[in-house]
């Protein structure tokens, strides 16, 4: 992944100071993302090192609505004597990027990827055309200004290949102020010429201007109310977790909802990790929260998985497998994961696709969708299910030679995760044919290969060690030794940058949820004691050296009654990147994470399960949280459910009549009035421990105040995705 | 691994044309490897574009007797006209190297890897010093000349940093001829400096001349004599397996006698193929044949893994373990097969080591080796083990995440072969310290790590499958669903060339010997029958994709009495490189399948064992021979053994009496008279099928002669190692 030209540029100088915090001195300084308005504002004061001081203040915002449009308003007001001020406001091309840290993680730079095709400056306005050396991208950037300033105000530009710059020169007495609104548009296309990607920056621009800065704060603001209105968490006791959720929920927004059948990337859009790919992290960890708060937006990122099924139906015949199977990690479609057969065997990604499609589609009851997309994903994961497994001569359907979420083992026999989502997926597959028997038929499914997924899903083998009295994570898992948990040091954490895999693998460690997701997205397939049982089983087992897996265990921690230990994961879950547990949110931030934050209290706390069509609920709180309050979108209307330590009252928003369950009872939901029912008890057994030094950082210990700010507190060992 | 200096170059101008047998007219052309006496001779009758017909022979050899010597006898005679001729007889560093192809066995092709220190010629003499660029290693090459030929002889020289050249120039009428001579003297070191390394050189090249080109020929006999009179395996009935094995035992002793604690790689020294690594294949199929016939070679061999523990108990700290984990491939001592958890976890390798240690004992009973070497290869690979399993709860003792000699399996549990081999390793090592209780101790081993060994020994978990009655290679590989050989074509062959290992991994197919070879080394372990049921079983799983199978399947095929089908193996592994089987002789000469034509007539045929100290003999023949006699060297002593098809004859050579086991019964052996005893006749199943097209080619398709030659020819799809 590679940076498009930066137009986020506008460098300030002072008489001949250039604005620099690392010289002089700042007398005032406040950076704050406004979650309600969508945008970021800066304001400082600061004396140049030759004492003339002046307040800077600026607002920045990433449009919602105008898709192509970032803008900027920019103003400068010496307090205390007449300056000079000079602002460069800029888009530069190959850009110089920091180096990089050693973490394989980090991505790769490339250096000077953008070749130039055109560049001018005239009046306010400047313009940038470049191609991806190698991909032949064409990217186009545009800016132009609104200047406010004293009759001498002066402008004038220059252009090279790879900078563009306004300059505004303005004398301002005290009082007077210079302010600037840049209007930025971005465009890209693989396909477009050069020509049409001018035209159409300078058309993105055009309507930017016609819009004003103040008509987009109003649209921002607008897009944001209803997000707000149909997706808000509110909480009481606990205003840490309150921020640090709504932080969350906004940055998902942001990764999420303007894809438009591009993918939802592992860091979004907000730095270089993982080289923009997306993962599993999508399906399993980001779209649950979608679904039920923005749902266009899962339908977009999986008409995505859509428009590549081709290719995956390619890798699935260079695997020898029908149907199709998507990549690990891509960025456009095809597999980046290189040659590690422990990434290829890692197919449970096709069922969680297959799981997401199917979550979207109760949620939504989007037909059209079902009939046009969810079908052929479904059906195209079926075939692939139906030919990695066996039925062998004891009429088990078997999985052989997998990864499954847990990285710390590799190519096990029927791992437990796997093999319930492939029977989810089978059974969805063969139940949604038959109901769209004429498309079905189109894509080649005949009665026979229906009858086949059910059969396979009917005789899916999922293990059961009768000795320990819990489910293996796989075949033969609870038979290896225990990973010597003792004498593994804090600094040896993350594992997989410490240790070969090779003994990872033949350990029991896990590196992130597995079965105990298994237990969340198949709860159905668990008695409740089975569930406490497998989760005191494998809580000493796991060792989080991925952000996928605290709000996971979070969910489960808190439906088998572990409130306490499912609030610290919460916390873990949603400091990711606010409190940059892992160190190395330079890299950019973590969706999944941030998702989780949402999934943990609306899952965990709220007891949120969307299962046979239905919502249910059983919410149950811990004690510092005094209230949790959320809203769901579900079927076309809006639902608010308000949890306290006693009761919970459900009420539709908007909306037709609905029913949903509480604690297994069903409730009829209308517009009139709220329905309010008790929580009943629940009689946890002690809390589970974690390997020594691996218990979630306890919130109180997350929530030091700095002024009601976190910064990248040092929060102990590094950790790891 | 880079190639020396070239000195085997002698080029040859006919008056004003070189001598190039893609032109002009070869009239008669022979080229003979002569095993007896060690060298390499060539004739050619060529007529000269312009029509001048000239005799050339050359004789070369590498002298075994003489370390760093070469040389080259090169006469040309003019048979119908007076010419000139002039013989360019040269040193060539940094050579250009034909591209290889695309197979990643190949190797590694480095440009100009030399860089020159010296280069001079005087006279008849010329020599370059160059070292490596990266590594730094040093390496010397000088020649010299004795020239006979008319008065009229004229020599001059030329030197450059890569090239020396001496042309010697000589007018020739029918019946004269002009000899040259050449020697050619060897030096490399990484420690000597430019000047000794010239005066090695020198001194090398000298006593070389003193020895002169007969005596060089002579000493080369002599020693050649005596290793076919220790080493000569004899057949009647099939002319072509004779000279195979033959071909083959010439192969290994070059490869392996004058090692001299530098390791034997798996191509020896004769080609790039796998740069110059050397792998378990050097122990597990090299060292048997080695050990019986030139053992000091064996314990030379053993020597360099001694040198290189220190290196090996490094791997063993990176990866966590005790004891000492030697590299799965290298060439000086570090591991060199990358990031790849399959090798890695390939630790069998070190069972291997401490198996050919205690094999080269009990052949020799070299009490010093045993000793100084011997013991703490056993101590530190024994600590390997029992670093690398653990005891369960049952009292089992597992090894799990491992990699066994059948590369299309990886990470499995329990693999049959590694745990009876670390079992024997385990064992051994307690014994021969409990036998050398003061070197033990200085090597740190007490009572109780010597009682944990013997306690994990007993304790290792040998999985067995009740349902279908045969040993499994590892803990679940037959529960797996077996490889789809009907739609396998024979183009998708080797298969790991066309699918992914993925795909491998998770299916019932076996690329080379694994279980069967466990029932080779640890025959002990398995009844006759069960013998017999496993051979079974796994035959039609394995499709011998590796070089590394077919004398393995030979030695158990002949002793389950299925004879027919051992005779086709063992002509598969004989004829490896003499027909090119597997399309890349190249690359270099498959070093172990050679030795594996021996093991397959020694150990197969004639049912050769060597275990508690004692020889076994359980010989029985195919029905094409109807003869096999062979030498073996035992504990000082000259063993013949003569089978026939009912009968064989026991004669002790040289040494002291020595009691031996023919059918288990136990035969006391003097110089005074051979001892002859009946063959019992045996009752085999029907013959075992293999996977569709991957029967073993029989011999008598391969043996279709060519003049009494056998090239390249196409025998179907290429296989691999």
């Amino acid at each position: 992944m590679i940076n498009v030209t930066n137009g986020k540029i506008m460098r300030l100088l002072v008489d001949d100071e250039p604005f620099d915090v690392r010289y002089g001195q700042v007398q005032r300084h406040e950076r704050v993302l406004d979650l309600r308005n969508g945008v970021l504002r800066r304001t400082v004061c600061w004396t140049s090192p030759v004492g003339r001081t002046v307040n800077i203040s600026s607002v920045r915002l990433v449009s919602f609505t105008q898709r192509a449009i970032a803008a900027i308003s920019y103003e400068v007001e010496p307090l205390d004597a007449p300056v000079r001020v000079v602002v460069q406001s800029e888009l530069v091309a190959n850009e110089t990027i920091p180096v990089m840290g050693k973490d394989p993680r980090g991505g790769t730079v490339l250096p000077s990827s953008l070749e130039c095709e055109e560049h001018q400056a005239q009046g306010t306005c400047g313009l940038l055309i470049h191609h991806t050396r190698f991909s032949g991208l064409r990217v186009g950037a545009a800016m132009d200004h609104q200047i406010e300033g004293p009759p001498e105000t002066f402008v004038e530009s220059q252009h090279s290949p790879d900078v563009v710059r306004i300059v505004i020169t303005a004398p301002l007495q005290p009082g007077q102020r210079l302010r600037v609104v840049k209007f930025l548009a971005y465009g890209w296309s693989s396909q477009r010429s050069r020509p049409a990607m001018h035209d159409q920056v300078s058309a993105a621009l055009s309507l930017a201007r016609f819009t004003g800065w103040e008509g987009l704060l109003a649209e921002q603001r607008a897009y944001l109310d209803t997000f707000w209105g149909h997706g808000d968490v509110e909480i009481e006791g606990d205003p840490h977790i309150q921020q640090a959720v709504r932080f969350a929920l906004f940055h998902v927004l942001q990764a999420g909802c303007r894809g438009e059948q591009r993918p939802i990337p592992a860091k979004g859009l907000t730095g270089p990790g993982y080289d923009g790919h997306t993962f599993w992290d999508t399906e399993t960890f980001v779209l649950p929260l979608v679904t039920l708060t923005f749902p266009h937006a899962t339908a977009d990122a999986l008409r995505w998985r859509h428009a590549i099924l081709d290719q995956a139906r390619e890798r699935a015949r260079l695997l020898g497998r029908r149907g199709a199977a998507f990549p690990w990690r891509t960025i456009h479609g095809k597999e980046s994961s290189g040659y590690w057969p422990a990434s290829t065997a890692a197919f449970h990604l096709n069922a969680d696709i297959a799981y997401a499609v199917t979550q979207y589609i109760e949620a939504t009851e989007d037909r059209a969708f079902e009939e046009e997309v969810g079908l052929e994903l479904l059906v195209e994961t079926a075939r692939l299910w139906n030919s990695l497994g066996y039925e062998n001569a004891d009429g088990q359907f078997r999985i052989d030679g997998v990864t499954g979420p847990d990285e710390y083992s590799a190519l096990v026999d029927n791992n437990v995760y796997t093999n319930l989502m492939a029977q989810h997926n089978l059974s969805a597959a063969a139940e949604t044919a038959k109901r769209y028997p004429e498309v079905a038929s189109a894509l080649g499914v005949d009665a026979a290969e229906r009858d086949s997924w059910q059969h396979a899903a009917e005789r899916m083998f999922i293990p059961y060690d009768q000795r320990l009295g819990v489910t293996p994570q796989d075949d033969t898992f609870t038979q290896h030794k225990v990973w010597n948990f003792a004498t593994t040091t804090p600094e040896q954490y993350p594992l997989f940058r410490n240790f070969p895999y090779y003994d990872l693998y033949c350990k029991q460690v896990i590196k992130q949820a597995d079965l105990i997701l298994a237990m969340h997205l198949r709860g159905d397939a668990f008695t409740p004691e089975q569930k406490a049982r497998n989760f005191a089983y494998y809580e000493p087992l796991t060792v989080r050296d991925s952000s996928l897996s605290a709000a996971t265990q979070a969910v489960i921690a808190a439906e088998v009654g572990q409130l306490q230990l499912a609030y610290d994961y919460l916390g873990e879950a949603a400091f990711m990147d606010l409190s940059d547990l892992e160190h190395n949110v330079r890299d950019g931030i973590h969706i999944a994470s941030l998702a989780g934050a949402w999934t943990a209290l609306v899952m965990g706390f709220g007891g949120v399960r969307l299962q046979g069509g239905m919502l249910s609920f059983a919410p149950r709180l811990p004690e510092q949280i005094t209230r949790l309050a959320f809203q769901l979108v579900f079927r076309n209307r809006c639902l608010r459910v308000d949890v306290c330590a006693n009761e919970v009252s459900y009420r539709l928003l908007s909306g037709a009549p609905l029913t949903v369950r509480h604690y297994g009872d069903e409730l009829s939901l209308t517009r009139t009035s709220a329905v309010t029912r008790p929580i009943p008890p629940i009689q946890a057994g002690p809390r589970p421990t974690q390997p020594p030094g691996r218990a979630p950082v306890a919130m109180s210990f997350i929530c030091t105040e700095a002024g009601g700010r976190y910064f990248g507190q040092n929060l102990g060992p590094k950790k790891a995705r």
